[in-house]
């Protein structure tokens, strides 16, 4: 029986299996340090998927990193019961285009960059609580669209402050089942909004560190544990600068992750030659790492207990140009070994 | 013990009760036929709710919805575990802002206008599963904040098809638990995305309707009943145009429920005097009027069983422009009178 912990959490005492991953990125996310370990890596440079626009491309990688989670758990379309997605887009469009082919019962998520945890944590819940065998749960973020809906029109050619992230194009889909696989969920720490009053829309990892920190801190607290209690903590996608603010803002309240913590945004390219400033970003950045680096540890149980942590900046244009500050929000999944 | 039925649905044994249900809505909305019923109606003529643009508005309509369900319902917010809620802008602003004050665990949810029957799907499942003694759920919509995103600037004042539908300015909040209150949620049936072609952007109703009719088709087939199993059935926000496709389409495939059919939509306003043509519409639209029509007359046992079916049209401007046409979704609550 699933037990809630705390004040956000709940412990998942049959515990959900993770059947597969699957990731589906672009030529840049493919040339970096994790290139070797997507699933499909499409080599164009235009980043169109064979698609006419950038929303309908990444309609394309939700569509094949779906397909493809599918045929990895040896399943078909007809055993999954629920699909839990979401991307960037205003009224999400990338899912909607994506997804509508599969024709299936579907809730629509977003929380931002942290949406593959929301995703994660819904369909973990679903299948303890005995509503579904199978779901299928993915995000995807696409640089275009990214770029298009929330900066500059990419011709433009602005000049992107040291403190911006760059935008992963890809789409990592899990399926979570009751039985199968060699790594499960066993708990999950639900996120609040945090507010810090950050309003420098080119400076996400300011405004999700905050979040991350209050999500890691009650995941903690919630179930007794420590840093070490996990072999790796995985922020989503706060990048170098918001990594730092985050180990401080632990450290203020008692824990040192500094030896446990890496980030999707860190890991997934390479600062040096690719120019991608403070790091990735994109509910694709924290899904394709899961499914290409994190989760294969994990099932070769290199990694016994990891703290996967998406975080989400809830940017809005619209509200950033009536003044407003951009709030945080981060959901925790906590994956092991079986 | 709760059952998967049929292929879209869940019966929850152990149902889930409504402890309360609020509404907060603008002016228009307060001089309709429904005016009377609604807990709270702004009488400013500007819709602002005493903010400084649309979107805050819209934030603040949410927030007080959302304080007066937990009042309502006899509880504080720390009662409440997580929240399930969205709206129609993009990045879901309306809820980020109005609801982080709360500082509670938040799911964010697009469904487009569905989004109120996705907050409850999503919230009973969590509460019949254990996982929280209490949730909230809601949803808001407001005319200003929708025009300015999905149409014209109002200051261009165009002319208005007689197809098109009038976004509601409200928000309705709902306070789950797992005992009280004189309603129950018995079951879902959860939606997939239908898309019939539809690209006339005034014309909500006609490419929700084929949504609305597979999943009201899918909830007669899974639960085995028929439409006089129901003394109400209501879809979100179809208005007359898509009410006549609806009843057209179920008819075609067997089911005549042009007795027990009614549109939250086609009751919110006055067409004849309120200048709304086709309706209603938004994520307010539905929510309001469950919460100051249907809820009251389930609870005071005036109709005992219920299907609730919000009706979401998965319209963006982006995807619009490039010639994609408009899906839809719809997720149905089985209400019931206890």
């Amino acid at each position: 029986m699933t037990q809630t912990v705390g004040k956000q959490s709940l412990q998942f005492d049959k515990a959900v299996h993770i059947l597969s991953g699957s990731s589906v990125v672009g030529k840049k996310e493919g040339e970096g340090p994790l290139g070797a370990y997507f699933d499909v890596v499409d080599d164009g440079d235009d980043q169109m998927f064979g698609e006419e626009t950038w929303e309908e491309a990444e309609s394309a990688l939700q569509k094949e990193a779906a397909q493809l989670a599918i045929v990895k758990a040896k399943l078909t379309k007809d055993d999954i019961r629920y699909i839990y997605a979401g991307d960037l887009l205003g009224q999400l469009i990338a899912t909607s285009f994506g997804l509508s082919q599969l024709q299936l019962p579907m809730f629509g998520l977003y929380g931002a960059c942290s949406t593959m945890g929301e995703a994660l944590s819904l369909g973990a819940m679903t299948v303890c609580a005995g509503y579904a065998e199978h779901v299928l749960s993915l995000a995807s973020s696409h640089f275009g669209s990214a770029e298009k809906q929330f900066r500059f029109p990419l011709g433009y050619a602005n000049q992107r402050p040291l403190s911006a992230t760059w935008t992963v194009t890809g789409s990592g889909a899990f399926v979570l089942g009751t039985k199968g696989g060699k790594a499960r969920i066993t708990g999950i720490t639900t996120g609040k909004i945090v507010d810090y009053g950050i309003k420098d829309s080119m400076n996400m990892g300011a405004s999700m560190s905050p979040a991350a920190c209050d999500t890691i801190f009650q995941n903690f607290q919630d179930f007794q544990r420590q840093p070490e209690d996990y072999d790796k903590i995985f922020t989503g996608d706060l990048g170098y600068i918001g990594q730092e603010i985050l180990i401080k803002l632990l450290k203020d309240k008692g824990y040192d992750i500094s030896k446990q913590h890496s980030d999707c945004g860190i890991e997934i390219y390479d600062r040096q030659t690719q120019d991608t400033h403070s790091g990735g970003s994109g509910c694709g950045c924290s899904a394709v790492t899961l499914a290409a680096h994190i989760l294969p540890k994990v099932e070769r149980g290199e990694w016994k207990r990891v703290l996967f942590v998406p975080t989400g900046a809830l940017h809005s244009t619209v509200s950033f140009n009536e003044g407003q500050a951009v709030p945080g929000i981060a959901h925790a999944v906590v994956i092991e070994h079986c």
